[in-house]
């Protein structure tokens, strides 16, 4: 699958931009192209210059009159000759830009192409709306199970990253410096098998955790085993067991000393009256607080430590149905890029 | 300082896209903001819409053939009534693009809004050339040393990073998981005293840092305590010593059971003959081996264990003059986004 490429040069002048040489300047270098010139000029605000390629790529160059002089190339070409011919290009644009304004250049910046349109998706913005490229090159599984798709991605970094609904999730998830040993522990959601690996290793008394999507499981146990090692091999362990079922047991009356929510994440969005997430997140840690021993915990991500906003929200809303339920707000270590921020109550007295 | 915002829409159509029915349905959203269009229409390679508004903004939509429909929109305006207007028309278009294919539809993606020509630089590309934005506010320090520019840069993630000569440097540096007590630890650069504050914290016998520049001292001190704490207060300590210097003090007599370079990276260039940087590494490990005791060993950064190309050339170019130097390639864990591969060389025996 083909892909547009689009390429950016900024320059900052260090006087202000005088258009008409800029652009006399640089014709040449489009004409060898075979780039046709469109010139928009306004009164106040500059110039646009638009160049079209008989291929199908085109430019622009957009002069602002206080020095900024913007290039942006789209091309629809993913072959490396593409490649060279658009980063020759490039280099002849900075090269002349030096030259016009010489002892008046301030800074030129040439950051990495951004693709659109091509087959695996490379942008991840974080939460608080970074935009954030991951080195990802190939999905090694992508399907539609019937709750969700469900896609494992290869990054060089990281290694295989499952990648469903649209949430990255990252090999290891912090499930708290807690002593797990001979206890019961519940893990609501957790199909990548990361957080059963995690306290198996611990010594629990039972981990038992509870998946939906079959397919995930699978899908994990095959192409995710540096996460979930061989846990999900066999649904059932000697200290674990998995149950692929719609969350929380509530009705075999058993009770947890821990309650680990690997379901989803603080909502970013401001309007809990509008949005269902807010109520199945209600839903979820009352009944969490259900099955919770008294003075256990409960677990959730905080997606982003920097949504203070989203995480006041979280605490104000689920602190309504939950007097029982005291919010310790915890900053853990990175998770990627993005700091999250791990949620924990712990079920007071009643 | 005002800049210019960049947002982008990229539209997939689930089948091939009719160029004269989107234009047509578009156009009423443009002229609604005032915007002249003009459309340039290749034979093969579908369509290409310039939108200019009478305040400097534009916009292009490419239509490609293929289904493929790419929105871009430039403004210059940092206010956020500018932000709320942007998202306004951005909204309509994605709203009556989903209208016009219907069933059709594939996929819409949004990116982040990216800001060329602003103060400060939020876009920090990985070594392997993925593009990162981080969320930096504002520079807390920016000042020109005789040597370097110096940018401590704030984050909220983060907190105070220092930024010198291009390159992000995060708040935490690994020394490798060594036992540093009672030992002879010479750090070369390091000036903001990370590097410093870790090992003097494992009780070496002595720690001697060389730093060339003064005022990157100055400035760690005051602007990044979180990384050096009180460490470089004094230049002179228990433990350690902070000499103002270019590099090594061979003429000592000295020698050291750890060398830790935070000097400089390995470079991305892959032109050893031409590039001065390739140069300068083979002088500092030539210089670092002299003061290394016996099965001592040597540390510097990797950049981007990525760059597998680079390592090896880094190793193949540093084995050369330095056959006493066995080379350890050790990925350690991740820095900020990269992966940073920590080399380190044992000196072994003559």
């Amino acid at each position: 699958m083909s892909a547009a490429r689009h390429s950016t040069l900024d320059f900052m002048l260090g006087s202000r931009a005088d258009g008409e040489t800029i652009l006399k300047g640089l014709q040449s270098i489009f004409q060898e192209q075979g780039m046709a010139e469109s010139v928009h000029t306004w009164q106040d605000h500059g110039y646009l210059a638009t160049y079209t390629n008989k291929n199908g790529s085109f430019a622009n160059l957009r002069i602002y009159p206080c020095g900024l002089v913007l290039f942006d190339l789209q091309s629809y070409d993913s072959d490396s000759q593409g490649k060279e011919e658009i980063n020759n290009l490039l280099n002849k644009v900075e090269e002349r830009m030096k030259e016009l304004s010489q002892a008046s250049f301030g800074w030129v910046k040439r950051l990495p192409t951004i693709v659109a349109g091509g087959a695996i998706h490379r942008y991840w913005p974080t939460a608080d709306g970074c935009l954030v490229e991951y080195d990802i090159d190939e999905a090694v599984y992508d399907e539609d199970s019937p709750y969700q798709n469900i896609k494992i991605l290869y990054s060089k970094q990281f290694g295989n990253i499952l990648s469903s609904v649209g949430i990255l999730i990252g090999q290891r998830v912090i499930c708290g410096k807690e002593d797990y040993t001979g206890k019961d522990v519940l893990i609501l959601g957790g199909g990548d098998g990361g957080i059963l690996h995690e306290i198996v290793k611990l010594k629990p008394k039972m981990v038992t955790m509870v998946e939906i999507d079959q397919m995930v499981i699978d899908a994990c146990e095959k192409y995710m085993r540096n996460t979930c090692s061989d846990v999900l091999d066999n649904l059932k362990g000697d200290c674990c067991r998995v149950l692929i079922e719609d969350y929380i047991p509530a009705k075999e009356g058993r009770e947890f000393v821990y309650v680990i929510n690997d379901l989803t994440a603080v909502p970013i969005s401001m309007s809990p009256e509008e949005d269902s997430t807010w109520e199945l997140l209600r839903l979820i840690l009352d009944l969490s607080m259900k099955v919770l021993k008294q003075d256990g915990k409960c677990f959730t991500q905080g997606n982003c430590v920097n949504l203070t906003e989203a995480l006041s929200l979280y605490e104000e809303q689920l602190g309504r149905p939950l007097s029982c339920g005291i919010l310790e707000g915890d900053c853990l270590c990175p998770f990627i890029l993005v700091t999250m921020g791990i949620l924990h109550w712990k079920k007071a007295k009643p």
